[in-house]
């Protein structure tokens, strides 16, 4: 036996998540869900174990070298909690190629783990809606995406004018960094870290150590950086493909009345396994302009388990993100509980009455708890209330007796006479 | 980059879980959630990392020391993945000890890891129901958590010929223990682990290894060992409190139309935390009869973490047995795609027409998808069958010049020309 106290606290970066924390969890997962499956996208789910080499090839040396959650376990298999669900859509994908129908239209709500300093908006294990469309390489897919999570924000009731939809695309980026600035892939890779550091840094910085790798066309990079129009764009690359795919999503998501959109250079998105069109939600609230999530194209991922290549689009949206965005613009719905009644026993003689009532009216679909506790009625009564309980019926030898009932309507702290179970459940139908 | 072949398996002992899958599981879930729900109690839940020490008191030597997953964090914490969700809750409760509402009444469906030998019924991932009410230590609450485990296997269609609710009180084993076998701790715990083995072994072997325990009384053991009616326990345990709950619980049960109910002395239940009434479901089924899932009263778990003591008691169901159970007896429903429609274009300029046709439909709660895939109109359609879709339309010139859709029906193979959206909704809608 351990004589030590124990603690009582959540494991560092995680959340215990109370009824009340639970309701507001599953209305944001159900709020995802029913965007996400108007949009024909089945759920899937995987186990958080996945074997460690599935994060080595694509998933960023940041996140697999400092922040998994990685061990090996009793067999001496290296395992992983996943950090992120995209490796393993390409998994399963992989695993029944010959057998899926393409396009794939998937959607997951899984939980994630990373080991990081916890802080606001970022926690050790967060949940994160994942959707998927696989099988198709045009943009109409990536402009569905895009679409979707621009709806899951407005199903939020998120003001258009509260977040704007960041675009890049990684192929424009590497005919810049390949056929303009000539760069090799090292150089290649070490600029487009810097461009994703560059709103943590100053112009100077930025300008000092992007002139140290980009040795030729400096600036063509620099009017590149900041660009912020599509016409601009357009008349930087009027021929390239790439250029096009930014502008073409632009002009579909605008056909469905989505217009806050922009291109956006120093987009890049942190996994290394992103191959065309990337995009970013970001919050525009003055106090609080930060990326919320985004996603991407990745054709290559899937071609890693070697079988034939496979084209994808997807984004991850986060939880933790979410929960923040809903409270500072006061989006977050009043939930209640689920507790229709509460029968509160009188005396000891009526508890199996109470209960073989409760059951009835569980036959009529109400949602009844018995409180049989040994306390004062006027506490039951409360408790109840608390609970979220919406009715209260006090059960006693009258009651037994005579089988008429008293509802108190708590919400309302009316009362009402009614005659038997039918009276109730009337009563509590026609609420 | 990594040139080894990445596996498409998932992780030994766990599953992916494929849309058919999911629909499966989230039937199983959401039967399990109905039921409770209606009894009144609330979903919670926690992270799947707890630290090590929580699980170290009271689990049990079996699960702790040979199949938990534990291991170190970055930041030498040690950790493990839950392998039941009993200590969780009692932490949950110790934390706001003052602040809940009591009884309180909760359930959750959290994942659970064990490392163990991968077989039938058994997995290393598993699910678990987990009902708990806290606060309330008579037995009206037995009975009420024992119901709701009967109604759940009802609502799953589950004959309650092809189930049995098994009984026993670890008070009535401490009676015997203490009192008329005069056991002291040691012998009393080598005694349980026996008993729990009892069915695993042949009559001889049980017989000399509890004699090499017991050395007074051993006759009244045997006895006891044996008794399997009511009317026999009552006989040996006239004055017994604790022999005296086990029949009330069962009259209750019976009060509320369960009869499938048999008291059984050698039902211990594998955790060291149980104080009270015990009890296990098993199945009947003539060469699959085994427990499937059970539960118990634990009042002194939440008294380990410093606070006043709770008294509780609950359950855990498995999803794995009960997939299995389902499948055995031909419970599993037909379980259907969520999809509605898809819409095929013909060509591509008929894209985002469909696009924005499918962005009116889900106004209306349809739930439709776009195939804008590069492939022949014929495999299109096979395609949105195979993935579960209801209704089909073609879309290519014609429906972009006329506003008029064939509207197939795949379930049917029956074909109907409406006019504009509003014939596309209604006749979804009605069907």
């Amino acid at each position: 036996m351990n004589m030590k106290q124990l603690s009582t606290e959540p494991y560092k970066g995680t959340r215990d998540f109370y009824p009340a924390d639970m309701r507001l969890q599953n209305y944001i997962f159900s709020t995802m869900r029913s965007v996400t499956e108007k949009y024909g996208y089945q759920e899937y789910t995987a186990s958080i174990i996945e074997e460690t080499d599935l994060y080595r090839a694509k998933t960023g040396e940041e996140i697999v070298g400092e922040q998994t959650y990685s061990f090996t376990d009793r067999g001496d298999r290296d395992i992983t909690l996943r950090p992120e669900m995209t490796p393993t859509v390409a998994r399963m994908v992989a695993n029944k190629r010959r057998k899926l129908v393409f396009p794939v239209r998937w959607y997951s709500i899984p939980n994630c783990f990373r080991y990081e300093r916890p802080q606001r908006g970022r926690l050790r294990e967060f949940w994160q809606l994942n959707v998927d469309i696989l099988g198709v390489d045009n943009i109409f897919a990536d402009s569905e995406v895009i679409d979707m999570a621009y709806r899951i924000m407005t199903t939020f009731g998120a003001d258009p004018n509260s977040f704007i939809i960041k675009i890049n695309n990684r192929k424009l980026m590497n005919e810049l960094y390949a056929d303009i600035l000539r760069l090799d892939d090292d150089q290649s890779h070490r600029l487009s870290k810097l461009i994703d550091k560059k709103n943590k840094m100053t112009s100077d910085e930025f300008e000092k150590e992007s002139q140290a790798i980009i040795t030729t066309s400096y600036d063509v990079f620099k009017k590149f950086i900041q660009i912020n129009t599509v016409e601009s764009l357009s008349n930087m690359f009027p021929n390239s493909p790439a250029a096009r795919e930014v502008i073409e999503v632009m002009n579909i998501l605008k056909t469905n009345g989505i217009t806050n959109t922009a291109f956006d250079p120093t987009l890049m998105r942190g996994f290394d396994y992103y191959t065309g069109v990337v995009f970013e939600v970001f919050d525009t609230h003055p106090t609080n302009n930060r990326a919320m999530f985004g996603g991407g194209r990745y054709d290559n991922l899937v071609d890693l388990f070697g079988v034939e290549s496979v084209p994808a689009f997807g984004f991850g949206m986060g939880d933790v993100t979410m929960q923040d965005y809903l409270e500072t613009y006061n989006l977050v719905p009043n939930l209640t509980s689920t507790r229709d009644l509460t029968l509160c026993t009188l005396d000891e003689s009526s508890v199996v009455f109470a209960m073989n009532l409760a059951a009835e009216l569980r036959k009529q679909s109400i949602a009844v708890a018995v409180d049989y506790s040994n306390r004062k009625i006027g506490n039951k009564i409360k408790s109840a209330e608390k609970d979220g309980s919406q009715y209260v019926i006090c059960i006693g030898e009258e009651e037994l007796k005579n089988g008429t009932y008293v509802i108190k309507n708590l919400a309302e702290s009316s009362e009402e006479k009614v005659m038997g179970i039918e009276g109730v459940i009337e009563r509590i139908k026609t609420k």
